[in-house]
């Protein structure tokens, strides 16, 4: 079942090591099939190079396995959350990519500093809270998709395809695998410029709203001029 | 038409993306007929790696599609600013490289600390004002060019083919796309080197007048005895 | 004698060097079987690009060579005390990777800042006290060894495995010689992050214990959920 | 003639490429032949990649060419400065790397805070002094020479095989032009290693002497125990 999302889950998985995004076998990527409610996911613990499309582990939303003969990643919880909270996304990546990781470190949003940073996400990258013991304890992979939908109240997860885990690490979604690697590609790539920028000048100012709004706007408004017409 | 300019603008796309300095498809480089007063650029949101030199979009002097079924590059407006107000260039590339692009996020031009920046810019690489809130909303892609060229009353926009866009990032020229590629590399080793250069020394000083302008003119005055004679 | 140990053993000094840990001939990775009593380890300044299975040496516990045309690392009296100290482990590495050897220059443990140290190292990461002069004209590697040792009297090495030798560079063990590889990739990571989370913020909190104990029980703990089942 | 050390020299270029030392055409190594007093130079201006062992330039001790088509490197004065001065040595690198380069421009020795920049430099790597206007504006690259000559009154240049010329950047040497390339690598990595670890602690202390003693002994020392025995 599902054929063509496990390979497109399986081909995010990749890309997200081809782009250095992933050490080891720290992250995957997922897919999420509406009609069906369906999660496609990585299984835990394997390298994304070793595996075939067939390998990927098809979850229910309970995270029941409906088909593979692979366990799950173990993360597979916080992505469960998050397609169950966000209406309009399809794919997600959890990654501790080096950059965004950092500020997840050190409890702290990515600041928007430039346009590179408006062409993809609307404002500051967010941190969530840190868990407290017991969210820990008991289904802490579940509740660390909770303190993220928390950061979302009100707000549309689509002009802000990110977050940070506090302590722990970056996730991204869109509305496929492949939108959300690509979304991981421009936070870490954002991050690395917010680090190295308040290394430079620590007091720097964030980019005018006018300018924010006009390369959003730009990308992805619905006068949208940025990239080629879709068919 | 422009059938050779069109593939040395290919190859200046893709040679930036092969030095490090374009990630997705956020770059982009063009080329100038002044003969034929005609711009040949990437076309929009797609990535140099997977283009023929036959989709490289021609434009005239208002912007205009001459030939080519793709959209033109977004920052099309920008580019012809500057051909239009500089005479003497015929290549020109926009990256958002990682380095060059922290100095413009934090407004800091790039300061000359050494011969590695005097054997290519003549002195420190400056950066724009910030657009004003009405010149971002009308024609923003065209001011950007106009507050480049601001920078320039007076002076010879060959002896430092680089400027940073506050907020934004790097533009740099030459007289082919291939000077315009090769100082887009340049520029970004440059930005490394200067912010490494003010992390160990924060009250660092420039490198003195007369050192700067023997690089400079060893490499590109009269008298240049750097590199082998020309045919 | 013990074909299969030296193969493991030069594919863990190769991918030392795949991963970036290893400059011209700076590291060693070393495997033990604890039923021979002996260790094979790589020959002493040569490239791992280079060798074959064959070039590994098979020293016994006082480090006289029992089998090898070559000198084995100059390092090996360190490798031969942290088997003879720690009973469960099976390979070891050493390598002067640029973010740890950072730390074990300014004598700093590396501080638990974040999930991706706790999925690998219960704790900060040690750093050995400096050798007194009589310490290092004699045995010095010897004693590079034993001040290892000493950090962990009352612990178990498995929990944490690695360590940095002050003002050198750090070591990693593990069950193997894969093991030993898979945590120096780890470790290397780890310290990136910290260094650039404590250049970001400097009085950053460490990893809450119980997210930190979390993690490594997750991974590591008998109730491990990460991962394939082993057969 | 020199056919041997041409191919030496070439290889020596192109390994400083290879190792992220050059970037675009910026930097050059050589060899010099004692006994026909001639030394054997990279051409001016052209990348490595792209030359042949026939492309490389002999010059007599003067600089005029002996053999060859093109035109030696605009640094040629600067070599034949170094081994006129240095006896013992037959192999130079003259790079802008990235972090050596910044110690440079810092006007900032390289401090020895550890046992890998010990293992190859015995002591802090020094800077020159900045050169006067008059000895910039008439020989230049040999004044450039002289003021790192200068460096080593009464001082073996073996066992400070480097040295940065203030606001420019690294030269390197030694007893081949591969012990230079390889000077060259571990001068980078020294650097980086030295500018993170000042990052981390600004008050950091240098390597004790006497185990900075012990670990340049260990491989250079008359008893050296590191590497293979040489035939």
């Amino acid at each position: 079942m599902l054929e063509e999302l496990k390979q497109r889950v399986l081909e995010a998985n990749q890309a997200l090591v081809k782009h250095g995004l992933v050490i080891l076998t720290w992250g995957n990527a997922s897919g999420f099939d509406r009609e069906q409610a369906m999660m496609v996911i990585k299984p835990s613990g394997l390298a994304a190079s070793d595996l075939y499309a067939s390998d990927m582990v098809v979850v229910d939303k309970m995270g029941k396995v409906a088909e593979g003969r692979l366990k799950p990643s173990a993360d597979t919880s916080t992505h469960l959350e998050l397609y169950k909270a966000f209406d309009g996304i399809a794919g997600i990546t959890h990654t501790h990519s080096i950059y965004a990781t950092m500020f997840a470190q050190a409890n702290l949003p990515i600041p928007c500093l430039g346009t590179t940073h408006a062409d993809t996400f609307f404002g500051d990258v967010p941190v969530t809270r840190l868990l407290e013991k017991k969210e820990v304890e008991r289904e802490y992979e579940r509740n660390t998709g909770k303190i993220i939908v928390e950061l979302f109240a009100g707000k549309d997860p689509l002009t802000m395809p990110a977050a940070l885990a506090a302590g722990h690490g970056p996730f991204t979604w869109g509305r496929s695998p492949g939108e959300a690697l690509r979304n991981a590609v421009a936070l870490e790539a954002v991050a690395e410029l917010a680090w190295g920028t308040l290394l430079l000048k620590q007091d720097v100012k964030r980019l005018p709203e006018y300018l924010m709004e006009k390369h959003y706007e730009r990308k992805h408004g619905s006068g949208a001029t940025y990239g080629q017409n879709k068919k």
